[in-house]
């Protein structure tokens, strides 16, 4: 039998009504009769089948941020998803490690603006995850618009000093509807990251920055940044884009825009917490890993149904569909639900050290990031390239049975996964559909009605036949 | 030249780069030529294309929205409405009425809820406007859902006493995107009016509603309700679609859900404001009225664009325009910009109230609303039927040239002209594309962005040209 019979229905699954130990049994008649390879694919094909037509997923992502809610790192969210994913994973059998990790504690406090220049009218924002406070009572400062980092210097410490810096900068809407969002969103979010410190370096009191969004009703969508330990520490929050808008129209019109400004976050001691881990163990080369993750911490404004929870539901079902059918492949499969992706990524750091300590890292076949959402799948990036790329393409081609599925080359697969990728280790990223990811991300409105269980289980049978493809056959 | 030449750009437009007297000059000369229903034709013609190639509406609703902001009846925002439309309208030229009325001053307070039985896990809601508060500390109760009120009286005192009940009623989207979103809205909307008192008949502690939307990005829908006095007041909010959705699915898994909510809302004594009216006075019977009107007041969460500002914005560009073009019909056109619609209708009763004091509402020849939106016109609806109807249909053709305008018979065509409709005045309201307006509808995104320019000046010629189609030719 060829390896083109893959994308027929394999002879097992004529058995598919019979009890599940006849269905085990009649595969394993079958597969005895293909070669390594063909067995793979059939495997594959056995994986996507069962998940499409019995994902759990839904459900494990439903008590994930229903149940529990928001994650964010050192919250009593956050500490509910590590033991819930851990009795979980145990409740399926699995031996789970808690992996520890000492995280940040931040935590969000009142957040309210108004221009008192224009009638007291309501600014809707949100303090940026890491953003120190401004005093009980607020600051009151003029409004000063930028859209670059040149601007700001062209203004200089006179035009800048004692003001509320505004950085206007939308999403590339053409490059979103052309499937880029990534990229624009990679343009814009510059400000956030960075923003605070640039302004505060020419004295600026405070940072507000457009919301990083393809999509609003007056949503602010939160995010982290990062403190120059050089310059001053200002307060930093996001605008909705109405609210930007607005400021931005008033400008224009030549008039003055004062802004009072109050942000009352705090940050606590650190807290600890863990990554969660369990494993499918490789039949013949155990030592040889091919890591699954996606993050269990969100923020704090959702449930994170999106950001992360899809991905720690595509991760621990995964591996509960391999082991319901019995599959095993030669190397080990590792799932990972990494703590604090959002506002430190100590989890992935923690994880790559550990794995470093324990000569580890190298011994990573692959790590496959989840971390974009759970839109139809499309593809995946992947750190492999030219030749590298087209046999991937080739032997993973049992995903196309689930939807087309792209592999395209990228330097960046995943937060989590950086640490080993960055030390050589090939590197996936799940990509569904990123259109309207940035509708929902960071923001109130990253809740499970936004994710359709059709879409998260085609993820899921993406992500787990992948995973079992390279446990299987290496790279 | 017969009536059907109104469908060929007259000879007058072939002047269009002419200077403005010149033009004016040529228009003159050519309309004397016509009859009298075509010169009111050709003069439908003008205003719409001179408002097309010239609206300064967008620039109207620009300031209400922007500079002056949310406009809820008693607050500061709405008397600056009041004393900014009378001054501008004064500089164009009007003679300019203040109509007083006592309206009622409520004032949103604290607003916040959250699952004590699930992890404490925030609820976005909005108070609906009028209700009472709870203690300032809140209450806390379980949470029944009902659908509907024989659910309601089913489940009876024994089950709904003591308890937060949820009214789960979503907007009928299949009739919303067959263009009936105003009935999909009417029915949903009945809870949010009336489910207080019907619930506290049962002795319930709260009443909930599932937010009247048919987008959400965690964005809460407020809205008027009201107490029935023979039962006690409780507190009464909106949650968003995405936290009804919880509730829902929480409640559908068997578990309890018990929230606590928190709502300080105010009802302050009532306030002196005003009906705005201006008006170019008819040719020839300037005691006959064709009346425009729209509402000064919006709710507080937004800054009103949609509801009503761009009314308010094509009733006042509508009398610019006239004036501008110097053209006066038989009839007077009464702008009127209500006070007041949205919470207690204490403008239109007012003007109503006057005007049979005059012995004038019979005078009314029609009264056309806009309190719609902006989005690109389709028609108006009108109480008009049968012969009546056709007849419209046929004299209004001329609008046809901003779009398809068709005229449908209903028998509410708008709140604030409602008692005059109800004492047989001829109703029309505007009906532009209503598939998004409940997207933003009472929610703090309804704001300026949400409006584009080229619609409100469509929306703007068809109520301007209507109006004067009115006033000349009588229905």
């Amino acid at each position: 039998m060829s390896r083109s019979a893959a994308a027929q229905p394999p002879l097992w699954m004529t058995a598919a009504k019979l009890p599940l130990r006849w269905t085990r049994a009649v595969a394993c008649a079958t597969a005895l009769l293909y070669a390594s390879t063909a067995f793979a694919q059939t495997n594959a094909d056995r994986i996507i089948d069962h998940e499409l037509a019995h994902s759990r997923a839904y459900e494990t992502l439903s008590y994930l941020t229903d149940n529990i809610g928001p994650r964010l790192s050192g919250s009593k969210g956050a500490d509910l998803a590590v033991k819930w994913t851990t009795k979980t994973l145990r409740e399926w059998g699995f031996d789970v490690r808690n992996e520890s990790v000492m995280v940040p504690h931040w935590v969000r406090g009142a957040e309210r603006a108004r221009l008192v220049s224009h009638n007291d009218q309501k600014i809707v924002l949100t303090a940026l995850g890491g953003s120190v406070a401004t005093p009980a009572d607020g600051i009151t400062a003029e409004v000063i618009e930028v859209a670059s980092y040149d601007e700001l210097a062209q203004l200089g410490r006179a035009k800048i000093a004692g003001k509320i810096v505004f950085y206007n900068k939308a999403m590339n809407m053409a490059l979103v509807e052309s499937g880029h969002a990534f990229d624009a969103y990679g343009d814009a979010v510059v400000f956030r990251g960075t923003g605070a410190s640039r302004a505060a370096e020419y004295g600026a009191a405070a940072a507000v920055v457009r919301s990083v969004a393809t999509a609003s009703l007056r949503t602010p969508h939160t995010g982290a940044m990062r403190y120059d330990e050089k310059q001053p520490k200002i307060p930093a929050a996001a605008m909705t884009t109405e609210d930007a808008d607005l400021v931005h129209r008033l400008l224009a019109k030549g008039e003055r825009v004062r802004m009072h400004l109050v942000l009352t976050p705090r940050t606590l001691p650190d807290v600890e917490s863990a990554n969660v881990i369990a494993e499918i163990r490789g039949s013949e080369r155990p030592e040889e890993v091919v890591l699954i993750g996606g993050h269990l911490d969100s923020w704090d404004l959702g449930t994170g149904a999106i950001d992360d929870g899809s991905g720690v539901a595509m991760v621990m079902e995964s591996l509960r569909v391999l082991k319901e059918l019995g599959i095993r492949p030669k190397r080990t499969i590792r799932g990972v639900l990494f703590m604090n992706e959002e506002n430190g990524l100590r989890g992935g750091h923690k994880y790559f050290e550990n794995a470093a300590k324990r000569e580890e890292v190298q011994k990573h076949v692959a790590a496959i990031e989840t971390d974009a959402g759970a839109a139809p799948p499309t593809g995946f990036i992947t750190t492999l390239e030219g030749a590298a790329l087209e046999r991937i393409q080739s032997h993973a081609r049992a995903l196309n049975r689930i939807a087309p599925i792209k592999f395209t080359s990228s330097k960046h697969t995943g937060a989590d996964t950086s640490p080993l990728t960055d030390a050589g280790v090939p590197g996936f990223g799940l990509v569904p559909d990123p259109r309207h990811y940035f509708d929902f991300h960071h923001t109130p409105a990253d809740t499970l009605d936004k994710v359709d269980p059709k879409a998260l289980a085609q993820n899921t049978a993406a992500l787990a036949a992948l995973a079992y493809i390279l446990a299987e056959e290496g790279l």
